[in-house]
């Protein structure tokens, strides 16, 4: 299907181009360029409410701003759909996030245009202050904008960034993109501040409290008032200036201005342009903007996936017959479970309700549950404090996420052995997000810590049994991670099972060769045994539920009794499950032969999670070609 | 030695004993107090400025509060020592930071008044916060209050929790230690705010625009100066509250207060106990307090070692010839003289400047090496942005506080494959500091990471050449590892020589056994093999010098040549530099037995390095036995 992009826009390859239009028909350009991005995404799915956002701040940008010269580092990136169609890559739009196509997020690789490669949040000022280091040091004259939103703006390292960018004086704008949301509403007292600021709530209680206050300077009777009159119009913007957060951090504050007006954008843009010294505006806009729906439920329209985009309707898959649930939904609904005969059963997440599921026990136990903003490293240090309490913290994070409280995880909670459960979602390739969202090193970065358990489950019920035993696992951290989508078992919510610590399962015996698989991507190596066995080959396949610790018992038997291994895992290879496992081996003087399956020592890109494993080679085809090659090799006869 | 309490002092071995003495002798308490600690760190060491800067603070906690029932937390906890006296650890306070000793640390297994392990910065709101919420949920009537630096507040997790902490509205305090210093003396824009409200430039830059503006009402003649008193009488606090940073996160502020004036500190605290919701207590207080040459020189006093108390003499070890240099300060000057001669060389560093001796390049090129303040995670990235321009940036941070900015290593550096170099200070165990310190993972987490090189030198010339070398490696980042202390070459200023990366050398020719090493722990094995030497054993000894990418030649040649194969680090065995070994021999089908030394598998405790060393079993008498052991077992003859 071959989208074709308004009058305007069909003219505009590049920057260049854009500058070329009369400043009279940007508010076209900016229409063209929504209608372009709702077309694609109602079509190709993808990101959509942020990219709706910030049309009319793409289009200033890129019109008053000498890009690529300039700089733009956006923030997270998912909102920069239009900056991609405006900076040559209009034609190429319809493969992004596919595999091979474009990136889902600014990519450095990608573009000259993508100043910075963004994902995660809060990243922003920091690289964008970095390079106006770079700038002045190389004495280059360019501009560094960062854009950023208000959800962002919660992460610590923003405010880190901050604190430096107002003291060192360099040259920098700032862009808050203030849509009162991330995914999810966004959470904390920065968001009501800038409520207030927006609405001059700020203001208004001044001014009240000066006609309080000047009421009572009764000898001056009416003058008083018209005394206050000149106070208020002359101490306005001072005022405003002197109560703002963002000037206590020596960044000069512009604003709010109106996100959505393009002309006056440009207007002020051009302004801030020749201001020297690091400076920080406001914009508020309204996510989804110009697509009532999106307006409507910004959560839902985050990511809304393929819809009619006359009526508005979200395109779901029709199943003939009940589908294996999504593994965050067997959290969400087993913690509520869980914490029902558990009083001391919390849940924390920052700023994933919706993508974590952690919203059903929100809903269900609203003092329970806590959306702490996008603050990981707050969350997991959080959930520490807790713990010492005797509460036992449910700490849900995705796996690309909790690199970003690595050492709260260490220096707060495995050090002090305190026993919070970490539940990291979308561990291993994750798919569609590509790169920066792969959850691909958390098993070699946890399995080195003390006291720490890790765990991965194969299916639902086994999901659902792991939550259970860490709730009872008081001596020290749990993590359990589990993969993005859905598991394979539709009757999963049966009554609950102590899954002892350190214990595996086999789940089929054999003797020509043995496969140890950890969580979810275990099930290819239930199709891979299947079709050997057919084939005459006996293979025995184990399901290792703990890299930490280790089942010792079952591994002694494993080697004992096979010459050859495979061990698969949907992580890194270096450091991760089967690196545990030729430790065990080697420290207890075995000496099979071992293939390890999972994730290379490169950078994966994006496309589907099925696409990604059969290109690192673990999917069930390439665990059956391992196989076969391991039985060659050793001249045993299949 | 034995030192004395002060008679008021000598009667305190718990808070319970310090409330029983009248408020009117508090002052006399502190006294005592502070002359205790100085007796004590004067002849055994350990931090001193921190903890004399809230004798008097700690003092009235304890006095007003009903510790342990009620909980404070301490930021960083090298300013505890006054907390450790007064709750029942005085007569072991001369066996602080000591092997088998009180830890320099709160610590939770320690005592029930050290209500959350710190080390690390930051962390104590998001703790006290967590604590709270649980309190609350237990229906336990408790106070929680985080004493934090304002340094660490500088840290992007203590904004994370003041941003969910005002949202939350539960009860705790935040008390705000401001002594402008955190090691070294605090930057950015928020130091300068906070001296800015102490100082109240902001009320009288506020007044002077009153004035200003009220004096243009020209029509009200004398009149109006009358009114500016009444409104600046009036609006005097309310414009405090307005224009204050935490009041902007629903925090509310008190202060600012003399933090050395006991007794107002106790009618505060008192007052603070009764009102409800999320507080904080701007404290100013003296880093060093009440001993004169640790006020004037508040860096050099933060750990001074042994010193005379009374002429303030440091006790420096005399040395008959001259020592190696410490490996920081091989950073600290190679970096000059690499910077010299290439224009893109810059340094970085959180709040870190004497600690990594980047203070000789801040000093020699001020331009060009920056303290962006404890900001582990903007450092890197800020690091990243630099290195977008085409600059070479060298971002020094200690092993353990790396894992504080882990997310921005993955995510903004490897991914992107900038070249930014990684000097990891103070890897492998570190002594005195203990396990919150440790440098034990960096291994694991950083050769799992794509594009990543990591390498550590055995000696200072490798040092050196290390840093030539990957200031010259522009396709992605580079790390460089190395310990706490001193090496092991006098004249280590010799040419700079690039040290192919991916390449290792051979130490010492050998048949009976290999070594392999990776860093200044080598220098262990060159004492074994010596020894075996004598002994008739021919030990061969590699130094890798990188973890990644290994050197794969010398590896195929050692594991075609030896069936007994030691290696040995100074880190983590699960997922470090031995396990790395093993995936090459596994992946390329050798069989020699293997031994992997390192560190253990749980929490190293502090103690010196060589004590640690030892009781982890890879000093140089535990690799001998080692070697010995396996020469037995395989019945060659040694």
């Amino acid at each position: 299907m071959d989208i074709k992009p308004g009058k305007l826009l069909s003219q505009i390859n590049s920057p260049e181009d854009l500058k070329k239009i009369d400043q009279s028909d940007l508010v076209r350009v900016c229409e063209d360029l929504r209608e372009y991005i709702i077309d694609h995404v109602s079509v190709f799915g993808g990101h959509f409410g942020a990219s709706l956002g910030v049309v009319e701040l793409t289009v200033a940008l890129h019109y008053v701003f000498n890009t690529p010269h300039d700089q733009i580092v956006w923030d997270v990136g998912h909102q920069a759909y239009g900056h991609k169609i405006l900076t040559g890559r209009k034609e190429d739009f319809k493969s992004n996030r596919l595999y091979k196509g474009l990136s889902g997020f600014p990519k450095r690789s990608e573009s000259e245009y993508d100043a910075f490669g963004v994902g995660h949040s809060s990243t922003s000022i920091s690289a964008a202050l970095g390079m106006a280091f770079a700038s002045e040091h190389l004495k280059v004259e360019k501009q560094h904008i960062a854009v950023i939103g208000d959800g962002a703006m919660t992460g610590g390292m923003a405010f880190e960034a901050m604190n430096h960018a107002g003291d060192s004086n360099k040259d920098m704008i700032i862009i808050l993109n203030d849509n009162c949301m991330s995914i999810d509403p966004n959470v904390g007292a920065l968001k009501d501040y800038l409520t207030d600021i927006t609405t001059s709530h700020t203001y208004n209680r001044f001014r009240d409290d000066v006609w309080k206050i000047l009421g009572k300077v009764s000898k001056f009777g009416p003058n008083a008032q018209e005394i206050v009159g000149n106070i208020e119009t002359s101490l306005k913007s001072f005022l405003l200036k002197q109560s703002n957060l963002f000037e206590s951090l020596k960044l000069r504050y512009f604003g709010p201005v109106d996100g959505h007006d393009v002309n006056h954008l440009v207007h002020v843009l051009n302004d801030l342009k020749g201001i020297k010294g690091p400076k920080i505006l406001h914009c508020v806009t309204v996510k989804g903007k110009g697509y009532h729906q999106a307006e409507q439920d910004q959560t839902k329209w985050h990511a809304p996936g393929k819809f009619d985009k006359i009526t508005g309707e979200i395109h779901k898959k029709v199943e003939d017959q009940p589908k294996p649930p999504k593994y965050q939904d067997v959290f969400g609904h087993t913690i509520v479970e869980l914490a029902k005969d558990d009083h001391t059963i919390m849940g924390v997440t920052p700023a994933m309700p919706s993508g974590s599921s952690l919203n059903i026990m929100m809903n269900e136990m609203p003092d329970r549950a806590f959306d702490v903003g996008i603050a990981e490293q707050h969350a997991v240090t959080f959930s520490a404090g807790m713990a010492t309490q005797g509460l036992t913290p449910f700490c849900n994070i995705y796996s690309t996420f909790m690199q970003r409280a690595y050492d709260q995880v260490v220096h707060d909670v495995c050090i002090q052995k305190l026993p919070v459960v970490f539940c990291l979602d979308r561990a291993g390739l994750v798919g569609a997000d590509g790169p920066t969202h792969h959850g691909a090193y958390d098993i070699a970065y946890m399995r080195c810590l003390p006291h720490m358990v890790v765990s991965a489950p194969m299916d639902e019920i086994e999901m659902r049994n792991l939550m259970y035993t860490a709730s009872k696992h008081k001596e020290g951290p749990f993590t359990i991670r589990y993969p993005r989508g859905n598991g394979v078992k539709v009757n999963w919510k049966v009554p609950f099972e102590m899954l002892q610590v350190g214990k595996g399962r086999v789940i089929k015996e054999g003797s020509d060769l043995a496969i140890l698989t950890i969580g979810h991507i275990g099930n290819y190596a239930v199709e891979t045994t299947a079709r050997l066995e057919q084939e005459g080959a006996n293979i025995a396949h184990y399901d290792m539920r703990y890299v930490k610790p280790l089942d010792e018992e079952m591994l002694h038997e494993v080697f004992t009794k096979f010459n050859r291994v495979i061990t698969v895992e949907d992580g890194c290879l270096s450091g991760g499950f089967g690196s545990a496992i030729l430790e065990f081996m080697i420290d207890h003087q075995y000496t099979s032969q071992v293939t390890r399956l999972g994730i290379p020592d490169r950078v994966v890109e994006h496309g589907t999670q099925e696409e990604l494993h059969k290109e690192c080679q673990y999917d069930a085809d390439s665990i059956y070609q391992t196989a076969v090659k391991m039985m060659e090799i050793s001249n045993i006869p299949v």
